[in-house]
This record gives C-alpha cells, sequence and structure tokens, in this order.
C-alpha cells in the first residue's frame, strides 16, 4: 500500500514503522518515500542508492537541511507496531517509532505539506546509520555529494523528547584481542586460557566510572562498555582466543585522537584495534540561526549523549542540532515506544518555525 | 589412492591423517579402512555409520576389544603431515598425529597382519569422539549394539606415550547464562550490561585452584575452563545475554551429580544449564587381565587426565585401559606431533602380548 503523507505524523509513523527497515534492508521504505513525493511538485527528489533528497528551490536568502535516517536496529518480536495507553499516555510501540521514524514522519508529513517554506528546505532521509559509519548514508552523500548537504543550518530528527538537543558525544568502538595457547582442555596447564584473561577486561569495564563533561554550557555524560564478546574454539580445546568489541561514547571536547588513546591507557597491555571512530560534535547553539530556532519552537536546550549525524553537519561547518519526538532513552529498547503527544508537537512547532513570516 | 596396511604403522599413520576427517567428516577415512580391510579373510567386517567394526572368531576362551576414534579436533593449518626432527627425536607432525591417528594405524597393521592371535579381538574404529558425547560411535554402538562391544577386557589406542592409562576424568560442559536489559550503547545506564556480568564468572575460573584426587593408587589432577564465550546484540546495543561455555573434567571418585552440583556452587547465582556430561573410569587396574597386559607390554601405570571412552567400557563391567603411542599433552595443539618411535614400540608390545602363547 502507497505512503499517504496526508495521513497526519501519527498515522504515517506507524506506516513507515510496520515497512520493516533494519540497516542493509531499507529498499522497501526508501521505495514507498521516493514514490509517496513523486506528486509533490514543489520538490526536486534524487535517489541515490537507499538514500532520497528532496529540495524546494524557491530562491529563498538562507538554506536548512532537515535529515533523518531510516533504518532500525534488529527488530525483537516488536513489530508490528500497536498504540497502547501506559500512565494516561497514548503511545506507539515498536521497533523504529522513537529511533527514528517518527521524526522521519513529522518530516515526509512538512515535506508535501509545505509548498511555501520561509526557507528552502533540503529534506534527507538516509540508510545505514545504525551500523559501520563507512556504510552510513549521509555519511556518503557527504563525501559524494557534499552539494546536496549544504544549508545555513541543519535540523536532525533524532529523538530528543521534542527539546533541542546540542552537538552530541564522539563514539569509538576497539577490539581488545586477548591471546593464549591452544591445548587439550583436559590438560589445561600446557596451555593458556585466552577467555580467562577477559576477566580483568570486563572488570574494568563493569567499575569503570565515566566522566560528565561540561561543553558550552552543556554537560555531556561519556560511556563505556563491552557490546560484543567471541572466544572459543571448539568444546575440548583451550581457546587460544577472544576479543572484546568495546564502544566508548566521548565528550564532543575529547578529539578522537584522545579517545583512543584513552583506550589504550586502560586497555593496552593486551592488543587494541580501532574498528569504528566518530568524533563528537560541540553543541553549536550560540549561533543566531540556532537562537532563533529555538526560540520559535520554545524548546529547552540540552545535550545529546548518543552520536548523530549533527557531527557531519557540523564537519562541513554547518551549524546543526537534534530535534524529534522520542525518549531516546527508549531507542533500542525492547519496549521502544513514542508518545503520540510528541510527534504532534514536533510537526507543529517545525511548521510555525518554517511557515512563520 | 587405498591405505596399504602392510606399509608399516608410520608410513599408515601419515598416510590416514593425510585423511582430513574433523569430526562430522569421517566418511571418506571410514571407506578406505572398510576398503582396506576387505581382503582380510581372518576378519568379519561391519560397516555402521561411519564406525568399523572387525572381529575374528576363532572361538578363542576370551576376547579382547581394541579401539580408536578417527575423527580430529579442527585442522589450524597443521596439515598434511611432515616428517621433521627436533632434539634428536623424530616426529610426524600434524592434526591427528597424536589424537589419535598413530594409535589407529598401529590397530589397522596389527588387525590386517595378527591372523592366529592368543584371544579373539574385535577392533573398533569409530567417528564422532571429539564432538558432543550424543554423536560419538562407541556411545551409539554400545547403545544399538552392545553385542559388538562384548568382551573380557578393553584397550584404548589413546596417546598415552606408549605408557597404560587407567580410568580417565569425567567431563562435564555447561552453559553459564549472563542476562541484562537492552538499551542504547550511548545511554547504558537505562541497561544492564551482560557482558559485564561475566567478570566475575572468567575471575572465578582464572583464580580457581584444580583438585588432585587420589583414585585406586593413581592421582587425577582435575580442570575448569572456559571453553567458548559469546555475548553481544549489535555494536550499539548494551547486550542483555552472554553465554560462558564451561567444561570441568573431574576425578573418577566424583559422580557427574556431584560435578554438576559443584558448579551450581561456584556460578549458582546465573542461570547454569548442562550441555553435556560424561562420567569418568576408575583405574581398573587392578584384574587379573589388565595385570597381565601391563606386565606384557611392559608398561607403567599411570591415571588419564581426559575423559576416554574406556569409560563406555567401563560402564559395560568390562575393564578397560588406554594405551596409544604419542603424548597426550600433544593432543590438539597446533603443534601436534608424535615420535616415531612411540608409533613403533605400541605395534611391537601389542604384537608380543597378542602373539604370546
Amino acid at each position: 500500500m502507497p505512503l499517504d503523507l496526508s495521513a497526519g505524523p501519527v498515522e504515517l509513523t506507524r506506516a513507515i514503522c510496520d515497512i520493516e527497515s533494519v540497516s542493509g534492508n531499507e529498499k522497501e521504505l526508501a521505495d514507498a518515500i521516493e514514490h509517496a513525493l513523486s506528486p509533490c511538485a514543489h520538490l526536486t527528489v534524487a535517489r541515490i542508492g537507499n538514500n532520497v533528497i528532496a529540495r524546494t528551490n524557491l530562491g529563498r536568502a538562507q538554506r536548512v537541511a532537515i535529515a533523518g535516517h531510516i533504518d532500525t536496529v534488529p527488530v525483537n518480536d516488536n513489530l508490528p507496531t500497536r498504540y497502547e495507553s501506559l500512565g494516561g499516555v497514548d503511545y506507539l510501540w515498536g521497533r523504529g517509532t522513537v529511533d527514528m521514524k517518527a521524526g522521519v514522519a513529522v518530516q515526509l508529513s512538512l515535506a508535501a505539506e509545505l509548498v511555501d517554506p520561509r526557507y528552502d528546505i533540503t529534506w534527507l532521509w538516509y540508510d545505514n546509520e545504525e551500523v559501520a559509519s563507512e556504510l552510513n548514508g549521509l555519511r556518503r552523500l557527504s563525501v559524494d555529494r557534499p552539494d546536496l548537504l549544504e544549508a545555513d543550518f541543519a535540523i536532525l530528527g533524532e529523538p530528543s523528547g521534542a527539546d533541542v538537543e546540542g552537538g552530541c558525544n564522539g563514539t569509538l568502538r576497539v577490539d581488545v584481542h586477548l591471546s593464549g595457547l591452544r591445548a587439550h582442555a583436559a590438560r589445561p596447564w600446557v596451555g593458556d586460557n585466552a577467555i580467562h584473561k577477559a576477566a580483568p577486561v570486563l572488570t574494568t569495564l563493569a567499575e569503570y566510572t565515566p566522566r560528565e563533561v561540561e561543553v558550552d554550557g552543556l554537560v555531556y555524560r561519556e560511556a563505556l562498555n563491552a557490546v560484543m564478546i567471541r572466544g572459543g574454539v571448539a568444546t575440548n580445546v583451550i581457546p587460544d582466543d577472544c576479543v572484546v568489541h568495546v564502544n566508548y561514547r566521548f565528550a564532543p571536547s575529547r578529539s578522537g585522537e584522545e579517545a583512543v588513546a584513552h583506550l589504550n591507557e586502560l586497555f593496552g597491555e593486551h592488543r587494541v584495534t580501532v574498528v569504528d571512530l566518530a568524533e563528537g560534535a560541540r553543541p553549536g547553539l550560540d549561533t543566531p540561526f540556532a537562537q532563533e530556532f529555538l526560540a520559535a519552537v520554545g524548546a529547552e536546550a540540552k545535550p545529546k549523549y548518543g552520536w548523530t549525524d549533527v557531527a557531519r553537519f557540523a564537519a562541513l561547518g554547518i551549524p546543526a542540532v537534534n530535534y524529534g519526538p522520542g525518549d531516546a532513552l527508549k531507542a533500542h529498547a525492547d519496549d521502544e515506544r513514542v508518545a503520540l503527544s510528541e510527534i504532534v508537537a514536533c510537526e507543529q512547532a517545525l511548521r510555525r518555525w518554517l511557515t512563520a513570516r
């Protein structure tokens, strides 16, 4: 069934959540978005891979970029979506409702509706945000087609509880390699158990106290976690190899290089290899455009803990903030759910700002 | 190329090692063994799955069972085999040389050669010894065709350095399940990291002091190890699940039930599930048949640390020992290698015993 962009952002959220689009599987949803936008005469629509870019060309003095990713983390028995109230609040439950199809739905509704906005707008919907950064659709566009990202200000619709969240933590993933020597499991004293060597690494992680760091007036909370572990050869062999995959979320005042150095400090007695690194972004809320946006939507400014693609705009010199419906604490959670009122509030505030004269 | 059973046990070891037969892949080797034995008029050969059973039927008053498994643990860049001396000792190097194709080669040579042995002999070559016990060929025969295992005494050709090793430790494998709560890796404080909970489990394992237990005059050394670990959902999700796969080798004076209770004592705050359990076997060296065999081959009696299928014979009331070429410390090792002199010594000692009048 084709998407109905005039159905309202709540119904539209439900419709696009029920088109499963776990990273790598975005084609069906990208097709639906491209198809739904094709009747909009005020938009020039481009399709690049599973990214859809829709631009107005009204000759306005300023342009804003408004972007959202269309992929989700893996489904965990939480699709299709369902409506259910909890504590007197109406929610839509299911994978992607928070991260970040409610934000995408708000954007799609307004993209179709706003034929005469106050600024020229570049709407961007992109793939592979939840996986390695080299696959990220917005990163690929920023490298291959930076002209499509050009703007005076950018808004990313990541879940921010309908508040404005500035900047973002950086994220670093490393493998900590533990090595040993194989032997028969009945005679471990002639081998060297690599999995047992993970004990102090995991103890360090379990006991680690993350920093809270103030940057440009906002306090960023860091995080350090093992997100994957694997080891073992066979059930009767002392393992010679174990790999702990560690994710470090670091404040935007710390560089990528400093983040790598910190993990080497913690785990450097073992071999540490960098798998993925994306620097954070300072809040950037002191720019006039950001100040004006904050005032127009009437939202409070807060720090963003999770890494988001605002960092890609920041790297291009474009001030960028996160603004979208949904409690980020429920992103990736099994009980992921978005309050319907936040979807409506975001749509109304963005409309107010984009149509003010 | 068909196996030449008259090539001598050293060349035959090499030939059967170079037919890769990692557990589950024994068919080619079983075919070769069955084919090579078919001309032997003094043997009745049966093929059951990838197990080959060859029996003499000379009407002797007593029968011995002589058995060996034909599978190996996974190859780790150590095939094909090669001859190389080290410290003045000639070795054959490669996967399976120790565990236990040298023993199988000794058996195959003698099976073909000894047309008039002192006892009736049941030769058994079987599959899947290196994996879960429910797949073990000797176990399956002991259930489906216990008549084929009937004997007054049994010898298993597991590597024992050409000494006689009595009994064996039991082996228990359990999964220790650690559970948590998923959340976005940028906001771990709303989740609960299951991998971090493996820290105390691995610390317990790393610091564990295994017992040494005297049973019937032989001292058994126990062992407790993590042999596999896995955990994690996605690289940006706080994991809600981690499983540590633990192998406990326990002295034959401890029952399987007591072994399970011991691991529950150690890890019982988490969910512990039994994956595989095989009880040990007491040495059994006090039987007259075992005493006579010991004297004939002139070997010293020692405890066997690894679990071996002597326990299956013991469970059927048949006294059984391990006797084969190869240093068990090199079983499953990347530098697995057997001294050629041990292959020859075992073959000669077994021939001496089986042909004495």
